[in-house]
């Protein structure tokens, strides 16, 4: 017998029923806000030429991390998920097979955040009312496969139903910005922005970066040569970005180290890293020093800055030898922020022009750095619970450690972070509830009033991430 | 006047009506399964033999750390307790006098889970109605030591009344494993298996570790002298315990620090190591090496592994030159685990055939490293919360931190790691209670089905133990 | 239109109404007693003269490190905020200016303690019935003010209106005590005792730390020259402080680091510290044995002694500059007390004579290794959640970690820690409050009694403090 498939109206609210009524009302006055995705990784091409999703499992599993490691780690080889490979060796092609795997497996992600989305997804997206199990996988796909094929399912359309104000999107200080291009000249009317992600040329421990360099010199006209004109390339594909209406850009790097070099030092440890290879440090110490360069470049442009440390890459060797990067490899590590950032800080910190918005994987600086840092200074904000902790009890965790310290006012509502298109509402969703059930209990243990929980909501909601991004 | 004692159906489960409800139903069908406890210190030889327990005191108070640490914490020394001396010298030897101190003291536990347990065990095993404290020391000891004179409170009645399916024990790599023997050959059926523990063969500065490698060629009839040699002596261990009924082995390290160092440059490290004294840093190393050995001896004869980083043993250099190891002086400290056990996982991360389950007393990098790490790997499960985290706020972070990115099922249900055996089935009580009460929470609020909490809380308190340890 | 403001007497209790009940039940039982106020920084000053607090202003804003920090977090200069500057140049002197400033700004603070603190102080000691904001602040600013001209305003009539039993101040090593003199002269009845807080002549790398030194030797006679004549100088200061009714020393280092140097190595260090200036590890070292020195001294003369280390002080540079230290810039940072405490553990961590009581600002070593050391050590007391986690979620984060394995009487009740006389009944109500909501909960769940939760009560919010500090 199959389970019945409904969201229930309540869901994530806390199950006393005075809390509970309090979280209902607030989450009513917030629930139709328009969708702000400041920081993503949805595709452009979607959007600009509006072609339909392919099949079930090219939407759903392939593409979703969370979804292949979770089966990964109950012994599903990624072969069988149809994962493609870096050599181009054959794995599963038949979609409907690989689907038939995810949904015998689909148990294993009972209590985590991914069921939630799907849920969301089948349910609201799809119109589904059964359980997703082995015995349901082919009506499954059979629905989702159908309206795949409708107009109603093409990316704009379901922006338009999903209700999306403004997303962003992430492109590489390579990307010739076509997709963006070819959306505005579209006509299209859906806001669609890109950001600045330029860690290929920053991270001189990146995948081919002396060839990205070059790439870098020739997609600008800069003598990338001289430090002087490799600055002068990152000046002007910002505003090659600001043009595709970005905002922000972002950065992933191993830690969040800084440093403020002197000019002579950063020139000859340049030309080091022109040269290449160079050590461990020597990368760090670059990428520390250009995150100051890029500080120094936001006061003046106005881009909003973001910092993403603390990931372990790729761990695991023989998926990323097989399967290439972003395979569900990537495992957090213990973060450093007081002494990383103060270089930055120093220079910058109390400037009113930047705004620099962090993230982490380490709940553990919550409470101890990042909400004593973001109480105190000027520049900087605290980005949404990311990643592994973008789910209920990571939101609730985050709201709990950071309030205290650095109010609400220092966050900036939430991110999807997702390439997982359907789920941005499902995300959101639970972002909202959250949020709403944590300014319950505040209010039912009298420690907030509501009409204030009311403005509150609003600004977790939609005001506070329009607010920090200049959306 | 004294305070009744009687333990409240709906201990342990949430205040809240509907929650508590759910928590209740999910309870009762799991209360009553056997317990698998699959990793724990109990003595064979009270199965092989069974004898009665000596009095109140020894079986009690003297063997328990978690008791005598409490009150050392408060100013008892730990001679009023009757703690044996590493040099002979005499402590207070009237078990009554050190029941009496442990009554007077006995308030110190409020909110501890060794108040559940104890409780538990005066309320369920002995009977006994009122609460304990000095005015009711006599009341208590002359109830157990009555109770413990009877046939019905000898270790194989007690094991058959807790319901045990099945018990390991631990065993270190020179044990004859006599007692085991002599269990099986009593024709007695309770299912006691061992767990190979070679910690004192593979730690360099484990005490004594030259004679315990001497001892482990004559115990194996292997040349020790050659690392090939002493490899063999594990192959052999192993096979002997495997025969005493272990599925497992376990390992107690200071870190989760692995290595897979080339055949020339063990074979240099073992010389150095069976030479001695080697450093700190080499110690490491044979340690880490050695996991990556005993992994790969896994792979091979299936024993399931289990790893129990980070712990600063005996910290008090005057509890340990007086009354030796293992006398609540254990400390733990900050762990990492994603670089430490790269090279392990780079060798058999994504071996089907190997199963390591991953322990801390760090609950920091539980959703930080451990969840990301056990959500992909396919060879990694999670251990359920060790030691000081044995207790219900500790297991409820447990399931709040890992399971949204692991999963259940990566988790491997509950061990009571425990010598103190009367209070095995009071902490397997603790853990379905705090299992029943996390999912009640998740159906209350909406994010698992009923049906869905059922099939887990069966698997929590017993499938995942049981498949988990091959048992 | 305004919004009330009304203190909810079940503020801070849980909504659950079962539990909220027990809650309320306990808090009526505590809410009463006076105040023992073991650890903070009001100023003897006051108490001693009685003048009466100059405006709104520079009683509430000015002085208060968590306000102006959330302020300039957000972008107000602390210029407006009339904070001093190290130069004598001016900033706002506009009492009635910086009031508004703050009242524009205070919904800032929603979900902080320092709104409950304030809301306390605008509601119970100043009677105003209506919130802060804009349109309210020349009322606030009225009500104040007058209310700081009338003799029940007067700090020592506050202290007798507030309860308070005992307090102590803080000074420092080079202190004259006359304001502690002059109190006692007074023959005002009311407890104001010092603590000893020795830094200044301790941390090599303290602001002028050569010049204390000299004024150390002068204020006390000793030749600091020598070693032995240094800690001569400690040891008179130290009874100076007692005859000022100090019962307890107070240390705020940059770590936990404790060290036992050999007598010929000390005297060559301090020889080094002397001489200046040192290395960073010198001055750790240095810094580190003087702990061990000032535990010796407490074994000796009994008083009990403070850690508070972990902290990054005056991360901002250009607030350090111009408006100097204690200007909310002081950071936390990752701690470690298990090997760092050893030398002083091993030296005096079983001497029933120490009270070494341990805070933190790093709440991962609550349960990893704070509770499990005062778990055990006789010696050691674990301090209340400390500044930023003095706070509703800090201190529920706070018992939940540390009860289970260190129970609750190896804590110490609360401390202030504050400058903010009028904050000091409101700091103290929240503390109550949340240590009845989290004993309710443990009723609740059957996991205590209810008349063993009275007493506990009772022993949070007066009697451990009163005993740790001996007073």
């Amino acid at each position: 017998m199959t389970r019945p498939l409904a969201l229930h109206p309540d869901r994530l609210f806390p199950a006393e029923a005075r809390t509970r009524d309090i979280a209902r009302a607030l989450h009513a006055g917030v629930k139709d806000l328009p969708i702000i995705s400041p920081h993503g990784h949805t595709d452009p091409s979607w959007f600009a030429y509006d072609h339909p999703f392919a099949n079930p499992a090219e939407l759903l599993v392939i593409p979703d991390h969370y979804v292949f490691r979770m089966l990964m780690s109950q012994g599903v080889p990624l072969d069988r998920l149809g994962i493609p490979t870096v050599d181009g060796s054959p794995t599963e092609s038949d979609p409907r097979a690989i689907w038939r795997c995810f949904a015998d497996h689909y148990y294993l992600f009972r209590g985590t955040p991914s069921r939630m989305w799907l849920d969301w997804v089948f349910a609201e997206a799809f119109g589904i009312d059964v359980g997703l199990e082995a015995s349901t996988a082919d009506h499954y796909y059979d629905v989702v496969d159908a309206a795949l094929k409708t107009p109603a399912f093409r990316p704009r359309a379901l922006f338009e139903r999903f209700n999306i104000e403004v997303i962003a999107t992430t492109e590489g200080p390579l990307d010739p910005l076509d997709h963006h291009r070819a959306l505005r000249a579209s006509g299209w009317e859906g806001r669609v922005v890109t950001a600045y992600r330029p860690d290929p040329v920053i991270d001189p421990q990146a995948i081919n970066f002396a060839g990205n360099l070059r790439a870098f010199g020739e997609i600008t006209g800069e003598d990338i040569a001289t430090f002087a004109g490799y600055l002068r390339a990152h000046w002007k594909r910002r505003a090659d970005f600001r043009e595709a209406g970005a905002t922000s850009t972002d950065h992933g790097h191993p830690s969040a180290f800084t440093a403020n070099l002197a000019p002579a030092d950063i020139e000859t440890l340049y030309a080091k890293v022109l040269a290449g290879p160079v050590t461990s440090w020597e990368a760090e110490l670059f990428r520390g020093h250009m995150l100051v360069e890029m500080a120094r470049m936001s006061v003046e442009d106005g881009m909003v800055m973001q910092l993403h440390p603390g990931v372990h890459r790729s761990h695991n060797d023989a998926v990323l030898a097989r399967f290439g990067r972003d395979k569900g490899g990537d495992i957090p590590t213990a973060g450093e922020f007081v002494h990383a950032l103060k270089p930055l800080l120093d220079a910058y910190g109390n400037d009113p022009r930047l705004t620099l918005i962090l993230f982490t994987l380490d709940e553990d600086v919550y409470s101890r750095e990042l909400a004593p840092l973001a109480g105190h200074y000027p520049a900087l904000r605290l980005g949404p619970p990311w990643w592994f902790h973008d789910s209920p009890e990571g939101m609730r965790r985050f709201r709990e450690r950071v309030t205290e310290t650095a109010g609400f006012y220092n966050t900036v509502g939430f991110n999807d972070d997702t390439r997982a298109f359907l789920s941005i509402p499902a995300r959101h969703d639970v972002a909202r509830r959250m949020d709403c059930a944590f300014l319950a209990r505040l209010v039912a243990e009298h420690r907030l009033d509501e009409d204030e929980a009311q403005e509150l909501a609003y600004a977790l909601a939609y005001g506070l991430a329009k607010q920090a991004y200049k959306l």
